[in-house]
């Protein structure tokens, strides 16, 4: 019988090693190691579903389990060596298991293919972030939950534009970002339900002619049902793009969020000095003090955009099954797991240990006319047309602005100049306090409003928890 | 009193006019006309509340409502002039409003801001084209089950990295597609479930200091529920990503089924004929019929993906609350509904006119010994350990390759060279229709799997509908 | 004879007509017919090289051109009709042009192709853009030289990382901007240079067996060459690909510059307050004035970054020569042409009518001891190593700020507290003129620096205009 | 004195340590360590023009030199231990050398910044890799010459919408490729072009108040020239969005390559075998060998396209000057760059090692009416105008489809009822030779310009090498 010309353990019918070259260019165990976990649980449901179907013998089994079980301790300890030219971390672990137990080992193949196995992998591995994820962004909105209730009834200006538009509590700023943070997670949860079906027995790509019991090995795994049809499980990639969207927009929130710690630590804004613990000098200017954590958050977010943009491209046009582009996979999703992870635990922990500057805050809110609405709403309440009012208070922001100012400071004479309508009582809502703490609609700045919102959070949070 | 330098309704502090550049830089109406409908409907919802918390006067309201229901039919009617300089659909029917029923109309405004408007317009037109892709995914389901049920028996190779895999049944591929678009669809369905709480009543970014009723509105609507933070609300633009996200998924799984039937059309697949009416010719070659709605459809999947990448980019690092840029939102939401809705609609028509070359198709099974992993499996049932059976095969298709022959051409004497373990009944699975059926595993090709399959999904899309 | 099934000029051996939704999806006469003056100008080289070679005869040849001048002037005047069904700018123009000559219009496609007739238009079209757009950006360095000119001695905070570092020329600042946008010419003018070969005579793809000149009308179109294989020709769209990614980098320095008169009309800043005819008001707040231009500059980064991605992701694993997904490739580029051409017109506009707040500005580099470097080099000059310099100046900001000085306010006991080799003449060294006018090094911010820069730039300009 | 609480170098005015995961998420030496030949070229570059400027004396200058050669040569032997934190190459160097020389080592960073050290190492390596991409695309090109040359006279279809559209010779289509690997060679050439201006001595962003010589370390770095202005270097990235922007240009060509080498790998093109050594089997089915190397180098499309949005994203709208966000850049870069170095090495690999079956591709040519065009042109020549001459061969073509005939086949009197002017001497221009040696247009498929084109790409590429 004619010898291989190739070392591979699929090498039967070809005629050349694999050039050097290639191994290189091809290899995935190199990044792909870190699922090693996951491939060996999916091996031993895999085996026991075998065993329990008359395809391994109970000895076989044993050592089987025994086998992977040493495997996984001696990768756990270091101590494992990953062989390149053994392409991915299947074949390492399944020729390792070989080498130590014999045939027993070459049985553990029957019926599933690599393609059931990286499925598998990711899927278990993905889930695992998924749920990492969700708590992480729990303790960002609790974070977030914190500052708001340390800093009730703080004052700042609202910006629309990065203009001061109206005067709002500092916590309501705060809880705008738990709200956010809060559609990441319910996005991360629809995502994990989506991907938690067992691939597993799909095989190369057809189903397998051996008894298998997907059902079997996918209860064992934890997954909550089997994927349908095997032709498009071996191609889906569906639950890695739709993590990546879902970080994507994790991070666009981050980088907001970035944005406005940028700002506030400008000594233009000076609302925050972020702790030194989270900044860096220069190697040149001697004063300097730069945010950079934040900074580089915001940056940041760019590599997580570029894996999603990578997978998109990688998917794009290609026929049903897989396609070796696939394989492309692994390392975006990897960077954007280890990137969001790293992201969020570090706001956390900076979120935890800033101190805002309150007095400059609420000084802010005292220049730049921003009660004219509530005047406009003065107006309206006395029956002028809210057009008319918005103009007549139009023209009341231009006289302060070329007498340089305030509403609250002009003298009711003054005032009345605009509309003869104008009473004492217009100074209550020209005061910032009186102009917050009207603000009572649902979802509003006014204090009521903010203190339930405070309260159905702290109280979600704990639920959840 | 001095009088504004603008004419524009927020121009009471303005002293100059808007630059004609500005303007034409700047206005949104020549795309944002197109959600009229909501933005009228928005606004009878507002004036409704308005007059139940007594800021309008019933005879207000009656005006109001009549007025807008006469801007909306001369709309319809294509005889309403939108004016670049009023800026935006809000302005453009508030102004004709207004020089319809005069200071009534002038009222309406109390209590909201634009960005309340473009935010209801947004999430109410989101919202019903989430409905129509979801319906229009329905469709495309139920097309791949009505070629799966006709072809039910017909024959193919299954592919993976392009090369000949294992015989499947025509039918398991196209329910394939099945799973994919009902992945779709259940994305979608999470998009519009977060998108449906009304915004309206944020106003500015703070809330309003009227006695509003946010839920009455919200109620009016069809909204589920409200948003829960005025800030978050303003600066929100998650689900408008959320949506390009999902449509970008679609258009992936479109770009896969087009390249498969621009292969399958090529003189060397030749597995489909697409109909003259959905090709074109050559302006200079008088042979040639080219697949060119399945290369347009490819290619459009570009289109889609810059607009993720569009709003991505727009919202990256942006501060909270709402700043300009995000008016950039609407264009690319706009051509991406145009583009999915259309590709799903005449794909689902094209599905309905193409006729597979059964023949031509069954004939390809026939080549490229794909019946290997049967054998493989064969041997694995008589006990030969998985690595050396699939070792065993391989030796055996080398030997077919070198004598041209497939693997059901060998005789016994030769398959018996491999392994002395074959036997007569070896012929039965090296036969298409033998394996095909064989793969029994859930999920899988074989002939009952699929029936099932096709049975379940007929069912669902019944209940669906 | 048969007669065909289809209307279509190419319909010949078509049997159905193209199906209305076909029609709809594939046409490109709406956006395509921008290039009506290239494809004339095209065509009557073409026919002008065909009598030349003797494939017309002259009254063939005066036939065509004058009725292709009568169409051309159809056309500029809104009175020709372009009909979807005939697909394509090339169609219409020809079916009109047979319907108004007769025969010696159907001889006018001899020896060429749709392929040559798009990749002809699209290339003389983005060469006048590229022209356009390099005549645009030497506006904007005009504009930003003038800044400097006008600016001239004016002081401000220099950044990094938004923290204010060391104080600079206004001047130098916007000569950053001359440079930046003088690479981004450079690029264009590049990008240019590619792209001027002729494709025409390319025909199908493999070339014309008829008697064909490409030389000479690659001269009549002012061509610099011809393209040197028709396979790639047919098959290429580098040129489009290169001249989004130049775009890009332009929009990408538009984006940043706007980020920055973004941040400088904030009220934190107020280094600027852009003119009343570039900002907009809000529909609610009276008192506000927003930055709207250069805000939507910025988010219009989007839609050209969006729009390299959709080419790219159009292109990605195409086969080569010409496949219909590269009819996507026309909309990207006239949104970008139209946006960039519009972002640099009207910020051109924006900075001729700018004022700087030079007291705020100047104020702003009295606080945050931006001298610190100047104070190390000080000591570095008299000899102490730098990192020791640069500990030592640290050390007395800290002292700085916990005392709320500056460092120009310490006494020269304070400071020799630090460093016993300060003397009386570091006093010089820690103003701000003082510190700004030392740095004299090569395209430092010192004002000899920035008069040579400046007159070295209004050099350039004067040459390239 | 008080002692600061940081041990960093640049912590004097610091009261705290930097967070423990702070460090972990700014650092930057895990990648940044790859440039550390370029730190020390330039640390090098820099002292000695500090030398001669006075502020080092030449003793000094000798330690840090000295210095700086024993720190490379630990790095070249894997002994340097490089420290997370401090921070980033330029501080690892930097501190190793105070280490070993003392005060000396402490003046080294007189008059510079780590922006100018970063942008300094970063224009090195890039101007080094553009160097070797140059190289790679001449040897990928000179592979395709080799392919030409090799398979000179060889038959093939050529395709537009991957339908068979005119015969072409196999080499015209290698020629192709070459023409597209020669435009990214220009483009950067164009690129290393630009980059090539010096940033050092740009100082923090201000210039430097030191009596530094920034032509000096140009010059010594090789470098064409200085950059201009301060404020724009130290925030410059252009020349790596520039080099990314080129770099997804070559792997867009890959991905066209990989593409058609995956359709001709096919049984149903069967065009090619791809040498063994370059492709995989499954680990389940026996009999398959994949042409890994080319879905391969098609997906790594992605990561390339990724890395450029990921750039363009961190770019986005970051205020001037250096900000934290661009440490962002280095990655992206580094990963494109092993990209493309390891993709163009071995698909030069893998065209010196592969052979075409010709008689395959031939016999390709054979069916399909692939001389219809030619038919066309022939009644052309018999003063036939074209379109008319479109419309009788189209028919022809319908005739012989419905007859299973080709065009070649049909009788003369078959042929003279589409047309009576067609004479005997018809057949030899539907002859496949025929017709691919009659398209002899400039750039076309004819043997003689095939030959013309080959032997000036032999000329060419012997002239560049």
């Amino acid at each position: 019988m004619r010898k291989s010309g190739s070392q591979k353990m699929w090498g039967g019918r070809f005629h050349e090693t694999t050039a050097a070259s290639m191994e290189t260019y091809s290899e995935s165990v190199s990044f792909d190691f870190r699922l090693y976990k996951y491939d060996i649980a999916g091996s031993k449901a895999h085996a026991t579903m075998l065993a329990d179907n008359g395809i391994l013998s109970d000895s076989e089994l044993t050592r089987i389990l025994d086998g992977l079980t040493a495997i996984e301790k001696e990768i756990d300890a270091g101590t494992f060596e990953f062989r390149q030219e053994l392409e991915d971390v299947h074949m390492n672990i399944e020729k390792a298991l070989i080498d130590r137990i014999g045939p027993a080992g070459a049985r553990l193949h029957s019926g599933r293919s690599r393609n059931d196995q990286i499925a598998v992998d990711f899927k278990l591995f993905l889930r695992d972030k998924c749920d990492d994820i969700i708590t992480l962004l729990n303790k960002v909105r609790s974070a977030f939950v914190t500052l708001a209730r340390n800093n009730l009834g703080a004052l700042m200006p609202g910006y629309t534009h990065l203009q001061r538009a109206q005067p709002v509590l500092v916590s309501h700023h705060m809880l705008a970002y738990y709200e956010m943070f809060g559609r990441d997670k319910s996005r991360m949860e629809d995502c994990r339900k989506r991907l938690n079906l067992s691939p597993l027995g799909c095989a190369a790509m057809a189903g397998s002619g051996l008894p298998i019991d997907r059902k079997q090995t996918a209860e064992a795994l934890g997954f909550a049902g089997i994927t349908a049809n095997s032709i498009d499980t071996s191609g889906d990639r569906d639950y890695a793009l739709e993590f990546l969207s879902v970080c994507t927009m994790i991070h666009l929130h981050l980088s907001r969020l970035s944005e406005e710690l940028v700002l506030w630590s400008t000594q233009e804004f000076d609302f925050v000095s972020l702790p030194d613990k989270f900044c860096t000098g220069s190697s040149i200017m001697p004063q300097k003090k730069n945010p950079d954590i934040v900074e580089l958050m915001r940056g940041k977010t760019g590599r997580v955009v570029g894996s999603l943009v990578t997978l998109i491209t990688v998917m794009k046009g290609l026929p049903l099954t897989y396609n070796r582009d696939m394989q492309e996979d692994k390392e975006p999703v990897f960077d954007t797991v280890d990137t969001i992870c790293a992201s969020l635990s570090i706001i956390t922990e900076l979120l935890g240990s800033i101190d805002f500057k309150s007095e400059k805050m609420a000084a802010a809110t005292q220049t730049g006319c921003m009660t004219a609405t509530d005047l406009a709403d003065y107006l309206v309440l006395k029956e002028i047309p809210f057009r008319q009012a918005h103009s007549i208070v139009g023209q009341a922001v231009a006289y302060c602005i070329e007498n340089n100012k305030e509403l609250s400071e002009l003298t009711l004479q003054e005032l009345r100049h605009f509309s003869t309508i104008i009473g004492e009582d217009v100074y209550e809502i020209l005061r910032i306090e009186g102009s917050v703490n009207s603000r009572n609609s649902l979802g509003g700045t006014g204090i009521l409003r903010v203190k339930e919102a405070l309260e159905a959070a702290e109280q979600q949070l704990r639920k959840e928890s």
